[in-house]
């Protein structure tokens, strides 16, 4: 699944492009008398009256609403969405900012069409999502001397201090308001589901470096089976603040909640969490431990600075990124079973397409049932994203009623989808034609292959940065001039996020060790027309060299090949070649046995077929043939001389 | 020439490894009693009681002397290294700090076995060159409340404001002194030198964009063609702040030195710069831009916060990075004679070396004499660095007598060396052996060449940054657990600095645009037995693609062979073989006529001897050939049933 930071003038022009039919008018136009407000917009103007009436007290000119929950997870609950509540428009990413007098909301080129839609005329939509654009529209809003309210809970530590350094000397002010207000005009504002078996956190810690996940699990948050949580970790305690009226006596069992002492799980409401941190803070030579971009701002309002010891990542996150060979084992295996799920929707697919009934949609429910039927399976890690033709060029699309398009031999299909398994998180994107691919898609396909084989199959040393090899999976596209907009892979959590971060390829991600999974998923996007991605999933693992040590590679743990009607041999070089061989060979021998236990006669032809190995049919065979037939006229004419 | 950042572990241990005869005592030894002073080691007591006494009025618990000039200059003039007079080291990074009884000084692992030969028992060595490193040292000696002076023309801002993160929450705090301490106890500092023709600036300037340079050099410094100067720039007037006695008659005709207006240079005293500035900046209205990297604190100070907009990098620096077309050209000219003057030196030292006369040293000085034999040249860019065998694993090796080894045929030999020409700077790497290589060095010796091709024949877009793409120079060496520890490559000036940021392959350098010159030196170093560097000048250029617009590729300016006995061709895939064979057509093509026309025969077919198109005569041939054999096997029974 890719990654934010695509190229503006790429996903802007793909959505205001073919999706729409043409006649269908769906987005608001406030320069109308009346304003023409679409069906989809939400109606705002009595929540934002009932917020500035609670904002007056407070003495703010300004309130700002992130698009985050206080734990600065990328999937929020629909209890957390205060953004979508407040504006109409339910996008995952985008800020608001109201005062008495106007409102606005920033989001990216992927959902400017969507919050036209969604958005009634009490709201701008901003498209520069930077902090300096919305401090830009804050001075401009906000008197001299005048102040800015926010939730501490929803700002990442960083964030916040990004808003300061903005802010320096322009004499307007945050002010930290820990009651949301808008959850006090927000009447039906979900509950907390009443009860959650497992839960794991997502952590902050008290210096210093013994490091203990709980491994329990929550289904707060869709697609991820995360619940709500702090941890305080010091020397001598461990206490987890969560919602304890949803803990079994099981579970308190499991966490060693009855007694006292270090390896003894102390729990404590959720809700207490900054009371009992002041009180923690207040003692005599303690020192906390915070990472600043997953901390929200309100923990760190209640330590004092010489108390503070930051870093970008908490100790948790770092530690968690490197799976040791209990994690990797589960991993590889959830991996097994899901690559029979996408074997089954391709070898599906190739033979309804013809038939003309399927569409994204229903291609999508297949895959997720496929999966649903596997040991262990709880749900999709993500919203399916099965797209065909244009439809594939443009960034987070998943079909919907109103988008989805009819599958055709004459189009190119992507399908970029995963699983959660109680063993681990899969993400997998395969791209197929089942028609005649005209020459640039298969030059762009295999040049998208290309990046990914070289990606995988490269040597460098351990604690080398993603960003510094990542332009491997672009070379073969830059040779021709082609690339695309988004990231190039993102670390995989083992039944966690299915981005997880900070391991991956891009700038703010840490370097690699042994042990990290990541996807690896270069693409190319052609407007209007087409869209490839090819990702797996890999491990990072020891590579033997010759003369070093430390050296490290990437081992693919996807299982599904590649379309090879779209996969042009004579581009490939032939450490390429060879390590696409190798790749499939390692799919018969890890899949194929699944297959067999499964009783899945069929799908294990279909893989065989699809995983022949590939010879080099290319011009350079040509050129060997050429020359071999000039030694044969050679070698006749010496034995003709002969005899 | 390479930049810093070695890894330590291989600098110090070949520092430290068999330069120095067993039995000679060159190191100081402040445990003994007497402690053991060395005779290259400088006696510091009565200049450090003499800076300590004027310390005491200005109320300042310590006082930092950094090893730059007002203009953070990396090459500095004698009367600017405050460092080397006052601790004895005369390296070229180091920062000294005094107290009332202590005195420490902080230099990375080049040049630890240097301080300890040139610094007496008052000073202790401090080997983590961090600032946070320096700060935790104030903090032990400098006293709650304590102030830290410093001379601010000797800050670069960003260095600054290192020291204040670092000092935060501290309860110390930095002082600034604007009359240099050092110099006041310095009886013997040399004077600025009388007279100097021509000179340019290292500027800062005003926004908004209207950015001019002089065109002007001096010889304030050695090896780089500067002289001491500020510029302010302003819509309507140009201020150039220099030592005014110095400017003749015709150069201030060249600068309109003598008209008002926007296109009339005014020449201020260089000692006014502060002055002037603080009255510039009281006017209403005018807001002033400098870099942070190259801009000194002392300017920062007259500036209040309002009116100061920084950036990274002055925009002087930023339009000085992409050459015009005329600058293009005399630099690709300038590399041409450049060259001439390194065939010679290469085509002497295969006849003399075998003879066992000559040294680290008479190289040396052989190829700074061919250079200044070449049209408008003016010294050497840098001290050449002439290494055999183990001395060339060293970082900055530049031989002297105690060190130089004499050249033979069983060793390797690297020379790194460029030229001052009034029409260019060059910088070239090469490294031969008159010998029989050993496999281990043939085989490094081809991948590092393997990673100056990748890089020099990639093609990428436009606004790529170097560090993205640095890791081709590396990847052939990581593939068989090799690499090395310095950086890749550093922009190069015209007729400037050799090393002209923030061009380069380094994460704080700007992304490539088109007409930006680099160096690209990948290199590999076997501690105390051979180092290999590769290192070419290059020029960004735009790279035909078949469907993008807007890539760049790079085009090798330096023109000089490298040693075919040390390639191994079977390494080598088909496009670097091909690389490899139109870089020596480009040789021959414009290196030629150059040689005709100085005469210089003997050198040509040196040149054409060296540059003879490679061909396959590796295993892959060997290959095709045994295959061959088969067909013809085939053939031969195919005729015999035939017949």
């Amino acid at each position: 699944m890719p990654i934010c930071g695509w190229l503006l003038a790429l996903s802007l022009a793909a959505l205001t492009g073919n999706i729409v039919a043409a006649n269908e008018r769906t987005e608001r136009n406030c320069s109308l008398t009346p304003p023409y407000i679409p069906s989809t917009a939400v109606n705002t103007t009595l929540r934002l009256q009932e917020l500035r009436e609670k904002m007056l007290p407070l003495n703010i000119s300004a309130y700002i609403i992130p698009g985050t929950d206080a734990h600065l997870s990328e999937y929020i609950a629909p209890r957390d969405n205060r953004l979508a509540f407040m504006t109409g428009f339910t996008g995952s990413a985008g800020t608001a900012v109201v005062t008495q007098t106007k409102a606005a909301m920033w989001t990216d080129s992927r959902y400017w069409v969507q919050a036209e839609r969604q958005m009634d005329c009490n709201w701008a939509l901003e498209k520069d999502v930077s902090v300096a654009s919305v401090v830009d529209w804050l001075l401009a809003e906000v008197p001299h001397g005048g102040q800015i309210g926010f939730d501490p809970f929803l700002f990442a530590i960083r964030k916040h201090t990004e808003y300061e350094v903005n802010l320096e000397s322009s004499n307007r002010t945050l002010k930290s308001i820990p009651n949301n207000l808008v959850d006090e005009v927000w009447k039906d504002r979900p509950p907390i589901q009443p009860y959650t078996a497992d839960a794991d956190t997502q952590g902050w810690c008290v210096f210093p470096f013994s490091i203990g996940l709980f491994n329990m699990r929550g289904n707060d948050i869709p697609y991820n089976p995360f619940f709500y949580s702090y941890t305080l970790l010091t020397m001598d305690e461990i206490w987890l603040f969560l919602h304890t009226e949803r803990v079994t006596d099981e579970l308190k069992v499991y966490l060693n909640a009855s007694c006292n002492g270090p390896l003894c799980v102390q729990l404590k409401s959720y809700d207490t969490i900054l009371g009992e941190l002041k009180k923690f803070v207040a003692k005599p030579g303690c020192k906390v431990w915070i990472g600043t971009e997953y901390t929200n701002y309100a923990v760190v309002e209640v330590i004092t600075q010489e108390k503070l010891f930051t870093s970008s990542y908490s100790p948790v996150l770092l530690t968690k990124a490197v799976k040791d060979e209990t994690e990797q084992r589960v991993l590889r295996d959830a991996h097994v079973r899901d690559a029979v799920a996408v074997v089954q929707l391709l070898m599906w697919l190739e033979n309804a397409v013809p038939k003309g009934t399927e569409t994204e949609l229903t291609a999508a429910h297949y895959v997720d049932k496929c999966r649903s039927k596997q040991m262990d399976n709880s749900g999709p890690s993500f919203e399916t994203i099965s797209a065909s033709g244009p439809n594939a060029a443009l960034a987070h699309y998943s079909p919907t009623n109103e988008t989805c398009r009819r599958l055709t031999v004459d189009e190119m299909y992507l399908v970029d989808s995963g699983g959660q398994y109680l063993d681990g998180t899969t993400d997998i994107t395969r791209t197929v034609h089942w028609g005649i691919p005209t020459a640039m898609q298969k030059e762009a396909f295999t040049r998208v292959l290309m990046g990914n084989i070289e990606i995988s199959r490269t040597i460098f040393p351990s604690d080398t940065r993603g960003i510094n090899i990542e332009m491997l999976g672009r070379r073969a596209l830059w040779e021709v001039g082609l690339n695309y907009g988004h990231g190039t892979g993102h670390g995989v959590g083992n039944y966690f996020g299915v981005h997880e971060w900070p391991v991956g390829f891009q700038s703010n991600n840490i370097p690699f060790r042994a042990g990290m999974f990541t996807s690896i998923e270069p693409g190319y996007y052609k407007e209007d027309d087409f869209g490839i991605r090819i990702e797996d999933v890999a491990v990072t693992v020891p590579a033997q060299t010759k003369y070093g040590n430390n050296y490290l590679t990437f081992d693919t743990v996807s299982l599904v090949p590649y379309d090879k009607k779209l996969i042009d041999t004579s581009l490939l070089s032939s450490e390429q070649l060879q390590w696409l061989n190798t790749y499939y060979e390692t799919i018969r021998r890890v899949l194929g046995p699944e297959l067999d236990k499964q009783g899945l006669r069929e799908e294990k032809e279909w893989m065989l077929r699809n995983t022949e190995p590939f010879s080099r049919s290319d011009s350079g065979s040509t050129r060997l043939f050429s020359s071999s037939l000039t030694l044969i006229t050679v070698a006749v004419a010496l034995l003709q001389n002969t005899v």
